[in-house]
C-alpha cells in the first residue's frame, strides 16, 4: 500500500476518533438528566478506534497517535521512516475533526469553547477532579504504557489475531473510565491538540504534558513487551501487525 | 437468493431497527431514576444492527437503511436495479415497526405521541438540545459519511471479514452516543419517516433534511472510500460484501 | 453428548440467568446515586446467555429457556423428544437461582421480596411503568419472536458461526433496554416462573402472560424464519445448531 | 515459554486489573453528575482481564487472580508446581497497582484511603449495601464458582476458542454488576488483599472471607465442570487453555 493511502487513512481515523470522542465529551456529555456521563464518552473514544481498526487496519495500521506510532517504532514493529509522516497525518486529521466538531458546537445557543473546554486535557485547576500535575503526569504514562503493552501483545504474531480491533479499542474505552476524573484522558497527542487549539492559552500552556507522558509510557512499553514476550528473536518480531 | 427472500429479510430487519432503537427512547430512556438515558439508547440502536446483521447479512446483506443501500450502489457494492425494491422494503418494515411500538406505547397512561416527539428526528426547536438546522445538516452529512466508510473498510475483501456485523453496529452506537443531543440522530432516512408519520406535522416539515444530508453524505463516501483503498481495480471490488 | 450432561448444563445455565439476571435488578439496579439502572440489567441479562453459551454451547446447545426449546423445534432444529426434559431442568435451575438469591437478598437489612416484586414481571400495576395487558402481551409476543428470529438467523449453518453468542446474548439487552418498562421483560417462561414464587400470589396471578406470549411469539418465528431463509430444503436444516 | 516470563505477564496483568478496576471504583464512580457509578466499574474490570487475556493470553495464560490458578489446578488444567509462584506474582503485581493508584488518587484534593475505603471489599457494615457476612460468603462462593465454570467451558478444546477472553472478561462484568453491592465483589483474593493494605485495619479485619470464599468457590467449580462436560477422558483434559 503506498504512503498516500496510508496517510489519508490516518488522517480520516484520527479526524474520526476526535469528532467522535471529544464530540461525545462536548455533544452529550452533560445533557441534563439524560446524558451519556463519563461512561458514555469512555464508550465513544473506545469505539472509535474498534470501528477504524476494523475500516482501514488493511491501510494503514490505523495507529491514530503519535504515541502508538512511536511505541511500535521503539519495539521493532514499524519503520522509523514513516514515523513524522503518520504523525502529521494524524495531527491533520484531527485539527479537521476538531475544527468540524466546533461548527457543530456552535450551532448550540450559548456555546464558549473557552469556558467549556472543548474537551481538552488539562491538569490542576484544569482537571475535572482538580488532580496534581504529578498525579497527571503518572496517571497519562502509566495509562499510555499498558495501552502500548495491550496493543504489542494483541498484534503479536501469536496475539489477538483477528480480534485486535476489539482488544485495542476497548482497551481505550477502559483508561477513559478510569481517567477522566484526572486529565480528562489523553494517552494520544494528536487528541489533546485539537481541541486545545480552540480552547484557549491554558489549555495551550500545559499541552506540553499530554505530548511528553503520552510518549514516554510509550517508550517504556515499546521496550518492556519484547522482554517480556521475548519477541527480539523468532518470526514475532516481524509482524508488522495492524495495531 | 431471489429477491422476495431478500426483501422479506430488510423489511423484517428494519422493523426491528426502529422497533427496538425507536422503542428504548420511546419506552425506556426516560424512565423515573432508573431510565437507559442517552446511552442506553445509542446501545439499542447499534445492537439492532449487530443481531440483524448476524441473523440475515447471509440472506439480504442487512442494509436496514437507504443510505447504506445508496452508498454501496455509488462504491460498485450493490447493483442498481435492486435499489429501489431495498428501499422499498426498508420503508415498509420501518413504518411496522413503528405501528407496533405505537400500540405499545398507547398502553402506557398518558401516552401522546405528537407531544413526546416519538422518537422523530428535528432540528432547531426540535433538536434535543435546540443545535440549528445547518448544524443539523452538516452533523447528519458526516456522521453517514463515516458510517458508510466504515461500512465499506469493513466489508472489503481485506477487512472485517466475519467481524463486520460488530463494526457496523457498534459504529451506529458511536453516532447515537455523539449526535442525540443534535437531531435525535438519524444517518438513516427510514428510519427518520417512520416516527414522522405519528408525531404530527412538525416533524414531517423537517423530514427532508433525515433525507437530503444522510444521502449525501453516504454519496461522498462512497465515492472517497474507494480512492483511498485503492478497491476500484482488484477482487475487492467485487466482494458484495455483507454490509 | 448424553442427555444427563445436557440436563446438568441447562440446569447450571437457567441457574446463572436467574441468579445473574434477576439478582442484577434486585441486588443493584436502584442502589443510591451509584445504581446500574435498567440498562445495566439489561447487559446483566444478556451477558448471562453470553458467557453460558460460550461455556456450554457444546454441551447443551444453551437454550436457557423454554420459549427457545420451543421455537428451535418448530423450525425443526431440536428433537421433541427432548423438549420436556430440557423445560424440566430449565425450570428446577431458575427455582435454585432464585432461591440462592433470595438468601442474599436477604440478608440485606430491610428486603421483602413481595413488597420489591423480587424482578418478578407482571402488567397492568405489577408493570413497572403501568402498561396494560393488551400493551404487555403484544410486547412480549414482538420480542419473543424477533429473539428466535435472530437465534434461528445466527445459528443457521449460513449465518453466525461461532459469533452466536455474541449475537444472542446481546439481542437479549437489546430487549430488555426497550421492555422492562412494559413488563420487567421475560421472553423466558422459565426466568418469568422462579421470581413469582417468591414475590407473593399478586406475581403468580399474572404468569400465565409470561408463559403464553413468549411462546407465542416463539412459535411464529419457528415458522417464519425458514421460510425466508429457505432452509426446509437443504443442509442448513440439519444444522442442529449451538443456540 | 520460561516460568520467568509467565510471572512478568502475571505480575503486569494483576497490575492491570487491581489499577484498571479499583482505579474506575475510586477515581471515576462517584464523580459529582457525571460519574460512571457501578456499571462503570462493572465494564472497567471485566475490560482488564478481556485486554489482557488479548495481549498476554500467549504468555501465561492470563490468570490474574489465586481463585483461577487454584480452579484450573483442581480441574487438572494447571500443573501444580506453577501454582506457588503464579499467587506471589499476583499478589506482586496487586499491591504495585494499588501504590500507584494511591499516588495519583493522593494528587485530589480530600483524599483519604481509610474513610473512602479506597475499593477494598468488605461486609456487614462495610458492605456497600450493608449485607450479612453469610450473604457475602454465599454469594463469593457462588459468583467465584460461575466465573471458573465459565472459564473452564470456555478454555474446553470444544468451548469459545479465540472468544475466550471475550466470554471471560465480560463474565467478571456480569459479576461486578450483581454483587458490588453485597461485597464491593471481589472473586479475586489478590484483589482483595491489595488495597486492603491501604484501607486500614478494618478492611484487613475482614480479609480472611474474600480468601476462603473464592477459593472453595472455585475449587466446587473445578469439581463439577469435568464432570458435567465429561472431560475427565479425552483430549480436552490434556487443553492447557487460555484463561
Amino acid at each position: 500500500m503506498p504512503l498516500s493511502r496510508r496517510l489519508a487513512a490516518e488522517l480520516l481515523g484520527t479526524f474520526w476518533l476526535v469528532f467522535g470522542g471529544c464530540g461525545s465529551a462536548v455533544l452529550a456529555a452533560a445533557f441534563p438528566g439524560l446524558g451519556i456521563g463519563f461512561a458514555g464518552v469512555s464508550l465513544a473514544f473506545g469505539l472509535t478506534v474498534l470501528t477504524m481498526a476494523f475500516a482501514i487496519g488493511h491501510i494503514s495500521g490505523c495507529h491514530l497517535n503519535p504515541a502508538v506510532s512511536v511505541g511500535l517504532c521503539v519495539a521493532g514493529r514499524f519503520p522509523v521512516r514513516d514515523l513524522l509522516p503518520y504523525v502529521g497525518a494524524q495531527l491533520v486529521g484531527a485539527v479537521l475533526g476538531a475544527a468540524v466538531l466546533w461548527f457543530i458546537a456552535s450551532g448550540h445557543p450559548g456555546f464558549d469553547a473557552v469556558a467549556s473546554g472543548f474537551a481538552s486535557n488539562g491538569y490542576g485547576d484544569r482537571s475535572p477532579g482538580h488532580f496534581s500535575m504529578a498525579a497527571a503526569f503518572v496517571c497519562e504514562g502509566v495509562m499510555t504504557a499498558f495501552f502500548l503493552f495491550v496493543i504489542l501483545g494483541a498484534t503479536d504474531a501469536r496475539g489477538a489475531g483477528p480480534f485486535a480491533p476489539i482488544a485495542i479499542g476497548l482497551c481505550l474505552t477502559l483508561i477513559h473510565l478510569v481517567s477522566i476524573p484526572v486529565t480528562n484522558t489523553s494517552v494520544n497527542p494528536a487528541r489533546s491538540t485539537a481541541p486545545a487549539l480552540f480552547a484557549g492559552p491554558a489549555a495551550l500552556d500545559q499541552l506540553w504534558l499530554f505530548w511528553t507522558a503520552p510518549l514516554a509510557g510509550a517508550i517504556v512499553a515499546g521496550l518492556i513487551y519484547p522482554l517480556v514476550a521475548n519477541t527480539w528473536s523468532g518470526r514475532a518480531r516481524t509482524g508488522m501487525g495492524r495495531a
